[in-house]
């Protein structure tokens, strides 16, 4: 990494606030931190990969997983620093930290609004953030990782609405693309599944919203929803799922590196349910894992050799 | 009851799917349970109330404290019956269900598909869903309950918004009114606490959609926020929280009689952070429960004495 990247990167902002400094205390209502009661910089100064995911015991595996490929052998990475709330967990093992984030855009969004402040308190520098997840797979084979290109709306444009004082804003969802062919070159590395880059769809719903036969309610035939998932599939969608638009969105306000790492759990152009077994769907789940945490080795190692020289 | 309504109560639909009766096997995946793997009439068939908040926790909480309110000695009611999965949390004591929804529309949406999937397949009836939650209010005094009368948008309109195979469909999100004037009757009765009816405004965001000042993008001034909030307050808003739309939506389609019922833990026209002591959010948090408590007790005793006779 040359120095002018490196004076990039850290001069990252995470927020655009003028609001924020003239806070006596910043309480994060739904992590249970604060600047009043933690010192944010020397729990979390060393910060530089945030992981999440939407269940909160898989970010919790995820980070023994990574305390283990790092080496590190602080069993707190097993322990939830959120543990005043059950809104989300939070887990630390050396320089990753893991976030649940739970189902849909909303839960998403208040979660990266804390975080990105949590980040910015700590005065963090040279952060990346990877969501890691599951999803709904157009033609690809179950079981396939998906790393996202730009996450694109219901009309399959890359934008994410949001409506701020009653007012809908526009915002950009392309995500950063060296990234992406990194962890594409990790998978090849790795050579233990399929990865793609690819288009992923975000949707507010995960029934009616992402045209399953299998909901409450159903008012179409199962000509409309093939006949939907064919122009989904035609747009260049690789797959479906419900948090990536707002996350996109945050990083490049953030100007943080950001990516989007799910696994296809069905090929939703071949059905609704998901009904692998428990031990099939464990294994898919854990593929982001394995190769995320590829990817923060090497570029650990990167920097290990890079101070060594 | 007359018989008319008994008869009514009964044909509860709570869906509206040709396509569920043609599955071999309905699992409900974020629930982990399923019509192959549990007895769901066993489990579910004597359910009568639905309680549902977002934190797991205080659903839990909130089993406990029914079944001690309804002198249930079943140590089950603190038994979470979706143990296989850490989507949502699910305990019931007696007839009462409690479920937890996790934050945002999305969140909400997916736990009442597979909810009423869950009441339809265990043939369920006569069933009335009611949410406790917490929320931000306008105008109130912090630890006001707010039965809701209408769930609006973000235009003050009520309705929800939802994209089926790319469309938007409007669907409409008035809730019972007779069972909101029970729920008040029942917080004269206690009277330990003020409890109004109004409409809840219903958003996707908590920060920049809920014009806070606080969240890690702020691009608007003080004046556009207490400008936005006066009009959200002159449109006859009462509090704001993130699941109301969906859920009266929800309730209209599946037939069941549906109540919200939130406490306001701040004033959105004084101030934006939730920073009163744990003690005080912890007993407003419990308002909501022991009215929809109170609630649940005077219909069983009318129930009782109404065989009685």
């Amino acid at each position: 990494m040359d120095s002018k990247d490196q004076k990039q990167k850290g001069s990252q902002a995470f927020v655009h606030n003028p609001h924020l400094d003239a806070l006596k205390e910043d309480f994060l209502y739904h992590f249970d931190l604060g600047t009043g009661t933690h010192d944010l910089p020397a729990m979390f100064g060393d910060v530089k990969f945030v992981c999440v995911g939407g269940s909160a015991l898989r970010m919790k595996s995820f980070s023994e997983y990574i305390a283990g490929e790092l080496g590190i052998k602080d069993p707190a990475s097993g322990t939830n620093i959120c543990a005043g709330t059950d809104r989300y967990a939070m887990y630390k093992a050396g320089p990753v930290l893991s976030v649940s984030h739970g189902m849909g855009i909303p839960s998403m969004a208040i979660m990266l609004h804390e975080l990105m402040k949590l980040l910015y308190h700590a005065k963090c520098k040279d952060v990346t953030v990877i969501r890691i997840g599951t999803s709904g797979g157009i033609g690809l084979e179950p079981g396939t990782v998906v790393v996202t290109k730009q996450a694109v709306d219901t009309t399959f444009q890359p934008r994410f609405e949001q409506v701020i004082l009653g007012k809908t804003v526009v915002r950009d969802t392309h995500l950063d693309q060296s990234l992406a062919q990194e962890l594409l070159q990790c998978s090849k590395d790795l050579n233990q599944f399929e990865t793609v880059i690819g288009n992923t769809m975000c949707t507010l719903d995960f029934y009616e919203g992402q045209a399953r036969l299998d909901g409450a309610f159903c008012f179409y035939t199962e000509k409309d929803k093939q006949d939907y998932l064919r122009k989904v599939y035609e747009a260049g969608v690789s797959n479906i799922e419900m948090e990536s638009s707002v996350f996109a969105a945050t990083c490049k306000l953030s100007g943080v590196r950001g990516a989007v790492v799910c696994v296809t759990l069905l090929d939703r152009l071949k059905g609704d349910q998901i009904s692998s077994s428990h031990e099939v769907l464990q294994d898919y789940q854990q593929r982001p894992q394995i190769l995320v945490g590829c990817y923060i080795k090497k570029q650990l190692k990167v920097k290990a050799g890079g101070r060594q020289v």
